[in-house]
């Protein structure tokens, strides 16, 4: 007997009837003798009505007000849940995030899990309940409705997972898994069978968009094994897990991503001294805009090139506070290019393999594809390319590290 | 300086549009200078939408998961009339409620409020917040959500008016007040200004349904005053008040209803022994059957009939009781009119003035219609006539008892 938790999306509990599908699975695990734990996306649109409604009344409604709103999306599917499962005679129960103990700090709209009480649900577990819980919503010390963020439901089911001592977190999706690569791009992509907890986070924070990169933070603090697979078929999906495991090794490469959701800067010709960095980054960051990649080139005659990576959407207001402080650190000018794209190769085996750089390098040169940005991880090499090669790096990169499948 | 209530029901907020009229009178009161806490019932059409979901999975839905999935609706509308004041500059806050802890028993679907934690709503007062409860929820002491029962949202606004020691709880509605009868049947019907709690119990029981009748048993418990008015207009409407106000005596009659939802049961010729009621009315009492009058006439020979009415809607189940226990207690035979209508006059002048029911026995009389039972309370007279008499006996005992507008 195990300890599951299974978290279904939107597009799994869109209808009446897909809320019938996931509850005969539930089911299913129910009848196998195992303890299930459910959480639940609100059903699919209904968290854009709700904002739109939010929106049609005023521009930048209270967090707090706007939280109580969103929240509830999913009580709606719970509540059905939980009746659709009795329908079938099964024992059921639903619980809010108050109700679950789910405890966070007090930001509304992007609060963090702080805590989760285990109690209610472990006894409601032990006496052979299903036990449905909303995700994406917690309470803060106030009694408040608090919500997670963008994707929040995969947080909640990971963080409820850890606190259970689950033995997997299944996260039920529209996709059948993880893929080497995005199938629209490259028609070869494979579904990866196992990857491990930094292999996602590299993959997640590029533009790999099944898993929440915080759910995935959280699995790997607490070491729990996720399991994304399809709500529509009975196919096993990819097994996101500890990187100790051992035959994991045999890939050097897992997958290759692209985003061109950023923009670069640059600042040309600054006078090579300490401090200089702090001057451009500060204002930056202290208007929210998270810096990626920063790159310092040096030139001649004690003056370097300092160029950066910030999202596209932050670009104008990223630009004007560039320009203010360029006279201040004596810039000659900044440039801006927004036509670009991010091409990364991710795998653990990088730690142990050498050569990947240079075989990165290479095959985007076999396709004269000029790199203009370089930066590395552990287990990563990103390269910043024109936007207009993006489909052929990714392409040509998933072949050359034997990724295709046959 | 007052601390004022205000309920709105679904109606008055049933879109967007309907929710900044009720936000712009809600901050007319606040600026006024008066401390405003809101109770809402969910947006028209919302809980029927939800109960139609519920009941399309399964024929009895659990309570409390029912409870869970109705209590959304209030909880968008709390949230959505916080960010229309704040919208117009307003200071409010949404409290769903546990938050506002309305604790209830435990029993879903149909909840009692037991207690109301006041202290949170009163700093939020205190600190110009204008506060806006969801009405009809509340939380019992496991923090399951409960919900009170139809028309729970009056409940609602009169036991937080009641915690709050409010000056006034005002229940805005879709009429301007209450009348004398019902305006459908009698064009001459009349705005009341002023009615008592008892006269007001009597009224809303009879079929005036204008009050949740468990809301006006809790304001005359509490002494809370009630004022029943119009969301769509300016104009007073009716105070529902303790009957001690001194200029309450001047009419004898308040007002008449009728009430064509019941059916009478006689049992004939049942022999005149103790103990023969009980055995009647413990199996229809069993049954969760609510019997209103009961008559018993005494005929020759130690024999007597009795006769008495139910809810139209449960005479299948209290005839087919009474055909078994008909034998038992000796009756020659169990007659049914379901084509019966109950009409009364209510007045607290009852109490001081005689001649009421003779001049309600002489007006029906005059108009050739036949009395079938009667019944009276202190302040109530009532008469079960054939149905399709119901029109004319209204309109002339609302003549007759002097309530005609000119």
């Amino acid at each position: 007997m195990s300890l599951i938790v299974q978290k279904y999306g939107g597009t799994s509990v869109g209808d009446l009837k897909r809320i019938q599908n996931v509850a005969r699975r539930v089911a299913g695990t129910h009848a196998e003798g195992h303890q299930v734990v459910v959480v639940l996306s609100a059903m699919s649109g209904v968290t854009s009505n709700l904002l739109a409604m939010a929106s049609e009344i005023m521009d930048n409604p209270d967090k707090r007000e706007l939280d109580m709103l969103l929240a509830t999306g999913e009580q709606t599917t719970i509540a059905l849940m939980a009746m659709t499962l009795h329908s079938m005679k099964y024992p059921a129960i639903s619980l809010l995030g108050y109700q679950a103990e789910i405890c966070t700090n007090e930001r509304s709209g992007n609060a963090r899990i702080t805590h989760i009480g285990a109690e209610r649900i472990r006894a409601l577990l032990k006496s052979r309940n299903i036990v449905i819980i909303a995700g994406f919503q917690g309470c803060d010390s106030s009694g408040n409705i608090t919500t997670l963020g963008r994707g929040g439901s995969d947080t909640s089911a990971v963080a409820i997972a850890a606190a259970l001592q689950a033995d997997v977190c299944e996260i039920y999706t529209d996709v059948d898994g993880i893929y080497t690569t995005d199938p629209n791009i490259c028609h070869k992509a494979r579904k990866i069978d196992r990857i491990s907890f930094d292999e996602m986070l590299e993959m997640s924070s590029l533009g790999a968009k099944v898993l929440q990169i915080r759910s995935v933070e959280f699995a790997k603090k607490y070491n729990v094994p996720i399991h994304v697979r399809s709500s529509f078929s009975e196919e096993e999906g990819t097994m996101v897990v500890n990187e100790d495991t051992p035959d994991m090794e045999r890939l050097v490469v897992s997958g290759v991503t692209c985003n061109k959701d950023e923009a670069r800067l640059t600042f040309r010709k600054v006078p090579d001294q300490p401090g200089i960095a702090a001057k451009i980054f500060s204002p930056i960051a202290k208007a929210g805009i998270l810096v990626d990649m920063i790159i310092q080139n040096t030139r001649s005659e004690g003056q370097t090139d300092l160029t950066f990576t910030v999202p596209k959407a932050k670009l104008s207001k990223a630009l004007e506070i560039s320009k203010e402080v360029a006279q201040d650190v004596q810039a000659t000018e900044v440039l801006v290019a927004d036509h670009i794209a991010k091409i990364s190769v991710i795998g653990m085996g990088m730690k142990n393999h050498s050569g990947v750089a240079s075989k990165m390098f290479e095959t985007l040169a076999n396709e004269n594809i000029n790199i203009r940005l370089i930066s590395t991880s552990e287990i990563r090499i990103s390269c910043i390319i024109e936007e207009k090669y993006t489909e052929l790096a990714v392409r040509a990169l998933h072949s050359a590290f034997n990724l295709d499948r046959e």
